[in-house]
C-alpha cells in the first residue's frame, strides 16, 4: 500500500533547504513540509538544553500539522542532541538525522583515513561526528573544528571570494596546527583526503571550499547520504507515495517570510520553490 | 534623595557588554541588572514583530526581577525598532536607546559631513541612523551598509586579523561602489571622515576597524556616548546612587552561563567579572 502523507523536515533556519533540494531529486512522487526556526537560528552556538527544548517544539508543531510518515532532522546540531529526546517523545515517527549517514559516506570516500570535520560549535562539542566516524572505520584519524562564522558568511549568501576563502583557510590552519601541537609532530603529518561538510549551511559554500582544498580532497556533505538514507528507509518500511502522486511543498517558518524566500532563493531547484511560505509561532 | 536602585541593561546577547563597561567606568557608584537574550540571538537579522515581543519580555523581565531605575537598550537592533512600545508599556520607566547618543557624537565628529554606518541587516532596513542623524545634523551624507558577518566574527572573539580586515573591506567597498553607481559618479565623491559601528559588537573589532581606514577616520561606538546620555540623565532627573554604594553587578542569560563567561571574558573590565551569571527563562 502506497502512502501518500508528506515527509517532514526540520531546520534551525535555511540550512535544511540544501537536504531538502536532494531528499526533492531522490524522491520525486514525495511531499514535505519544511519548518525553519529561522526566529531561533543559529543553533550552533546554543546549548544542548535549549537545543533539545527547540527541537522537540519543532518536531510537535510538525506532527501536529501534517502527521508525518517520516521525520528529517535537517540541522547536524539539532542531530547532535536532540534525536535520543525526539525518537523517546515520538517512538512510534521513523526519525532520521543527518548525522550518522553523513559520517558513513566520509568512510567510504576516504583513503587515507584523515578526515576533517568542520561544523558549528555545538556539533563539534558533542562529538557526534567523532563517534559516528569511529563506529563506522575504527582506525580513522579525525580532526573536529568549529568553524561557526561560515554559518553567517552562508547566511550572508557569500558563495565565494576572498573573504570566505581566507576564513576556511584560517579554520583548516589553526585545526592543523592545534593537533600538530598536541601529539607534537610536523605539520605534514595529518593532511586529510576528505573535509566533512558538517553543518547543513555549508555546502552554500561549496565553491570556496573547493578553491580551499582542491579536486584532491572529498568534499562530504549532508545532503545526498541522508536523501539516499530515507529513500532507503521508506523502502524498508513500504512508506513510498504512489508514483502517480504530485509532489506539494510547504515552508513554515518562525520569522519572516520574506527574508526566508529571498535567501532560499539562491538554492533551491525550482519545483520546490512554488511551495507556500507560512509564518508561525511554536 | 540619592536613588540606590539598580540599572537594567538589556541586549540581543554579548554586545551590550561593550555599552555595560563604559557605564560601569562613568558611573562608578551604581548597580546594574544585564540581561542577555543569548538563547535567542543575533536579533540583526530578525523581522521588527519579533525584536519588539522580545524585547518587551526582556524588558518586562527585568523590571519584574529588579524594579529599575532605568532602562538601557543596548543594542542598536532592539533601539531601532522596540523603544516606542518599551515606552508605551513602561511609560514611567527611563528608557535610554543606542541609536539618539551614536548619531549625535557621529555629526559632532564629522568634518566633512560624510558619515559611513555599519550595522546589522535590520537596523539599516529601520532606518534609524539615517533619520538621527540628519536629525542633528540635516546636511549630513549618510551611507549605510549592512555588516551581518561582523556580528559572527566578534562572537567569535576575532579582534583583528586578515578575515577580519578583508570583511570589513568588502562591506566598504560594496558600500561605496552601491552608492557611486546610484549617484553615477566617481569613485572618489564619497570619502567619509566618521564611522559609526552601528552594532554594539562591533567595537570588539576596533582594532581591525582602525587597520582598514587609519587614524583619519573617527571610529564612533555607542558605548561612550550612551553612557554619557544615561549619566546626564541620572542627573537630571535626580536619580544617581549615593556616593558610598557599592556597586553590584547581576547578569542573566538565556542560554549557556559558561559560555557567556568565556566570551565576556574577552572584553569586560574587572569590578564587572565578578558579578554573578544566572541563566534564565524568558
Amino acid at each position: 500500500m502506497p502512502d501518500s502523507r508528506p515527509i517532514a523536515v526540520f531546520d534551525s533556519g535555511i540550512g535544511g533547504l540544501t537536504v531538502l533540494n536532494e531528499l526533492a531529486r531522490q524522491l520525486p512522487f514525495e511531499s514535505f513540509c519544511y519548518l525553519g526556526d529561522t526566529a531561533r537560528l543559529p543553533y550552533g552556538t546554543k546549548s544542548p538544553e535549549v537545543i533539545v527544548q527547540y527541537s522537540l517544539r519543532a518536531a510537535q508543531f510538525l506532527q501536529d500539522r501534517v502527521r508525518p510518515k517520516a521525520l528529517v532532522v535537517a540541522c547536524n546540531t539539532s542531530s547532535t542532541y536532540a534525536l535520543e529526546a525526539l525518537r523517546l517523545r515520538f517512538p512510534t515517527l521513523p526519525i532520521v538525522g543527518v548525522i550518522e549517514p553523513t559520517a558513513r559516506e566520509a568512510c567510504q570516500r576516504t583513503n587515507n583515513g584523515k578526515i576533517l570535520v568542520l561544523a558549528t560549535e555545538s556539533t563539534i562539542q558533542g562529538q557526534s561526528f567523532q563517534a559516528a566516524i569511529q563506529h563506522s572505520l575504527p582506525s580513522a584519524h579525525v580532526i573536529c573544528q568549529p568553524a561557526t562564522v561560515l554559518v553567517a558568511m552562508a547566511e550572508e549568501g557569500w558563495h565565494t571570494g576572498d573573504v570566505v576563502c581566507s576564513a576556511i583557510r584560517h579554520y583548516v590552519k589553526t585545526a592543523l596546527s592545534n593537533f600538530n601541537a598536541d601529539m607534537r609532530i610536523s605539520q605534514q603529518f595529518f593532511l586529510p583526503d576528505t573535509v566533512v561538510l558538517g553543518c547543513t549551511h555549508f555546502p552554500i559554500l561549496r565553491q570556496a571550499f573547493s578553491e580551499v582544498f582542491g579536486p584532491e580532497v572529498a568534499l562530504v556533505g549532508s545532503a545526498e547520504p541522508t536523501a539516499q538514507h530515507v529513500k532507503n528507509l521508506l523502502h524498508k518500511q513500504e512508506l513510498q507515495a504512489p508514483t502517480t502522486a504530485k509532489a506539494q511543498f510547504e515552508f513554515c517558518v518562525t520569522d519572516s517570510p520574506e527574508r526566508f524566500a529571498r535567501v532560499a532563493n539562491h538554492f533551491l531547484c525550482k519545483p520546490i520553490l512554488g511551495g507556500a511560505i507560512q509564518s508561525v509561532d511554536l
